[in-house]
């Protein structure tokens, strides 16, 4: 009797402390869902004008509603993070897809990945992609009709002319807030005379745009991306990288955004799922570690989500535009703390 | 007494059991160097004429005696490391450099990364070059040169154009056996009308090169590949992929071989440290797990090397060329169990 006491109080405090700690507890016997998606750490600042504002929120509403609506008719893990991202990746408000950075070269050269558990843990990515309107069904497409993880440059593009995914002419990503963003790099550059800095605006280091979804016990993770502002061409970040950028197997779904070096050479994606396999960690508790003490203060965020459907989006920076549900009622819409 | 005596058989006993498997224990207070070399997974047959494994195993030899020479006399973990995996890319025996597959459309592209430890886990890797004679050189010069790690294909070889590296034309990179072997993909090919077909010698699917080094507790790794042959146009492997096929950080350093997507979708390379870090585990029970309970049977092999100097060189394969040295009197060429 008292030991069952003492069981009660303990998972009780536990409880009390994860939710202090921003993660939830699963005491649902059967998940059925849950979903999180970004759209990059970089973000618009707190005095953005209520317009401004209002935009981004409606943007990340608009695909929150849609993962939700999906998830809720069963549609699978990996169909609905490809949905959400395509619907970011057609958003000109985020870096993936129209509205991609620049390139130094004036160009835009885009990354995705995706993957999802499964006894064969099948992923695919496409990097330096320049003509495909939505780079992630091209990496999907990776995955599902190749031997293949990573395809790039002119392979992928050479792969893209024997699938169907829509193709568009590079200057479609291009959008007039960008190339103001490339300007200002190759401007601050040309006064440090070195490309090593990184740039001064986090909007030009931190934006990607990814998704994670739990589907009844089954988890996928999708990241695209455009890259850095004023990147070096050829320059490769980590979202379609396979345990960096993006990760997915039978312990949980992670999608990062942030400097992408820093969470390529620390393994981000994959450390968040082996902290849990091998240290018992959860998922709050693993994602909480890597961003806050094997990356550096302000590297970027993530956004992770367990079988059991908890959820944890943490980040240094100084927001991160971020969106989350499941099927308990959680509905969250921020950009910044 | 007894107590003492009960520490004493537990050690002796664990040393034995580990020398079983393969495993060195470190009982030196300071350790001060060891390496280990692979050349691939994919190796020749038993029944390949006295002449030819004599060749095989002079090469590794020569490598192995240059990264002792200079590991003796105080050189870096990482200069060992390049110049070891610069004389197995020279040697037109393997698959790096001189002598690398030819991808589907008769060419050469070819990848490599280098990575060490210490305060910021500085990594640099290439892929998809097609003009650089010594790949694992510009990898590093990536890692020193620029604030990027992965640069590819055009941005690569634009990379390359700015620093000092031997460039030649890519049928440099060609040699008649590999040709050979790139007509038997194709038949098989033409035969089996998909490319989901693994080549059937693995030969043509596990020939990479790779060196891990410990210098005064220090560690690094380098891998660099030409990769499968009749690749598809623009596929990348683990090699470049840090944490996939390359890796190091203060546990540990390893460079892995074998089926290039599997060890992607495994983290192999990361794995192996994230298994000692949050299990626990010898540097040898974690490579081993990683070859005989993640992947699949004959996917492929590994070598790593603890900041203790424990030396693992599991593989699954057929067999797996490779060699290693240490400070304490260790020297092994081998090419089959």
């Amino acid at each position: 009797m008292i030991l069952r006491l003492i069981t009660v109080v303990a998972l009780a405090c536990s409880a009390l402390i994860l939710g202090a700690c921003g993660a939830k507890v699963a005491m649902d016997a059967d998940p059925k869902w849950a979903i999180a998606i970004h759209a990059g750490a970089g973000v618009i600042p707190k005095t953005a004008s209520p317009a401004e504002i209002a935009e981004h929120e409606a943007a990340l509403n608009k695909a929150l509603n849609m993962g939700i609506e999906r998830l809720s008719r069963g549609d699978s893990a990996l169909d609905v993070c490809e949905a959400v991202v395509r619907i970011l990746e057609d958003d000109p408000h985020f870096n993936a897809g129209k509205g991609a950075a620049f390139n130094e070269q004036g160009k835009h050269e885009l990354d995705a990945a995706a993957m999802m558990d499964g006894a064969t843990q099948r992923a695919g990515a496409v990097a330096a992609v320049r003509t495909v309107k939505n780079p992630i069904s091209l990496a999907r497409l990776v995955m599902e009709r190749t031997p293949h993880i990573l395809l790039i440059a002119d392979g992928a593009e050479a792969f893209a002319d024997t699938v169907k995914v829509e193709r568009v002419p590079n200057e479609y990503f291009s959008t007039p807030k960008r190339r103001e963003m490339l300007d200002e790099v190759l401007r601050e550059r040309a006064n440090k005379k070195a490309d090593a800095t990184p740039p001064a605006d986090p909007r030009n280091r931190f934006a990607t745009v990814g998704c994670v979804v739990m589907q009844r016990g089954t988890l996928a993770a999708a990241t695209s991306t455009g890259g850095l502002t004023g990147k070096r061409f050829g320059r490769v970040g980590d979202s379609p990288i396979i345990g960096a950028g993006t990760y997915a197997n039978a312990t949980c779904a992670v999608s990062c955004t942030g400097t992408g070096e820093q969470f390529m050479r620390h393994t981000v994606a994959r450390d968040v799922a082996a902290r849990m396999e091998l240290a018992g960690e959860s998922v709050d508790a693993a994602a909480r570690h890597m961003i806050f003490k094997v990356l550096q203060p302000d590297d970027g965020g993530l956004i992770a989500v367990s079988r059991q459907g908890d959820i944890s989006m943490p980040f240094s920076s100084e927001g991160m535009f971020r969106a989350a549900a499941d099927w308990r009622g959680l509905r969250v819409v921020k950009i910044w703390e």
